[in-house]
């Protein structure tokens, strides 16, 4: 089953790839390597989720603006290289939680996304990640995420 | 006209590349890609802007502040390449504000670096990004920087 | 001398690899790029370090944790490709400092992990750097590192 496939089969629609509000793209490949622009837990240009772990926003919560997050990622690779069937591996994310003192069980949160990678890319979304607690995120977002994915060449 | 000739149109001169203070090195190369070491709004040794925003530093002292650091960055590619001309495409800038409770507006604060690298490279400077608000920065700085560049081989 | 014997003779011993907690793993390589999952100061499972630096943990003790965690990383280089011989430069380690109101010493606790990088592999573990002080971390640990490595090729 391809990946996009799979991404129905799961019920997933990606959101409208976030716009960028400043003078930078969401995505620049090198070679076979994508690095993409953060992204954050939007639905077509609304915000969804707000507020920091350990305060305003549960661990359940963040699991799933995590998921959310991850899919604005999925719709920039789409846009990026036609089709998420193109990638090869998720190579790595970091995962930035807006935590509350105190609050540090960011993995827990970043789960939401690193689940979700393998549940759509199997073996393929096995990633390296690094997760940590920050102060603040842009407009108050509970999570950001940053990929780097291989891809393979547009031919095949 | 050269990136190096826009940057003097714009009459920018680059401070003079900061010196690790330990045993890191400004840059790494591996192929095509620089790896370049975090940078702050420092001139020549001298760390101009310091505190953080929210508290200290407003939004549009932020924004000078992220072009100084850039031109610290820029310095780096400098002395890696030789040239900036040698710059093929900047890949990914990771923008840390440090960031008093509340301070939601990172992405204000990095377009200082964004827009100062399309200023100088145009579509080359268009790049991938990531701003995140940080607790703390060293030496008390409200930004700092890390770019991926791809560069040019030596012989074009 | 090798890496390898190096480490030997500086009386340190790797703790054992790091076991990923969730759907992620501890590296991912493309090509001759080794990226590796963050990691914490950890002895065969067990936290040794908690707590941040400014309020619980000395910036001594930040420089030893730093080096306990750069340990874990090295577990993982081994994991990945067998020896740390097969280590051809260290090309970027980000630095995150858990810290505490008003610490903006992070260089000097990462330090820990740079002098010790170059103890044991000399030129080639001298690495772009980014030091920064964020609000939490996993586990409450004070220090979390992220490597990117470039490796020979297996043959050689």
């Amino acid at each position: 089953m391809s990946f996009e496939q799979r991404l129905a089969e799961l019920g997933l629609t990606l959101p409208t790839p976030p716009k960028p509000v400043a003078t930078y793209v969401p995505f620049v490949q090198v070679g076979n390597l994508l690095f993409l622009s953060g992204v954050v837990p939007s639905r077509d240009g609304q915000i969804v989720y707000k507020g920091k772990l350990g305060r305003d926003v549960s661990k359940e919560e963040g699991y799933e603006a995590s998921k959310l997050t991850l899919l604005n990622a999925l719709a920039n690779i789409r846009l990026a290289v036609d089709s998420l069937d193109r990638v090869k591996r998720v190579v790595k994310m970091t995962g930035y939680v807006a935590s509350h003192e105190g609050f540090t069980e960011q993995p827990a949160v970043i789960n939401g996304a690193s689940d979700l990678l393998v549940e759509i890319f199997g073996d393929a979304g096995r990633h390296a990640r690094v997760a940590v607690g920050v102060a603040e995120l842009p407009l108050g977002v509970p999570v950001e995420l940053e990929l780097i994915v291989e891809v393979l060449p547009a031919s095949s």
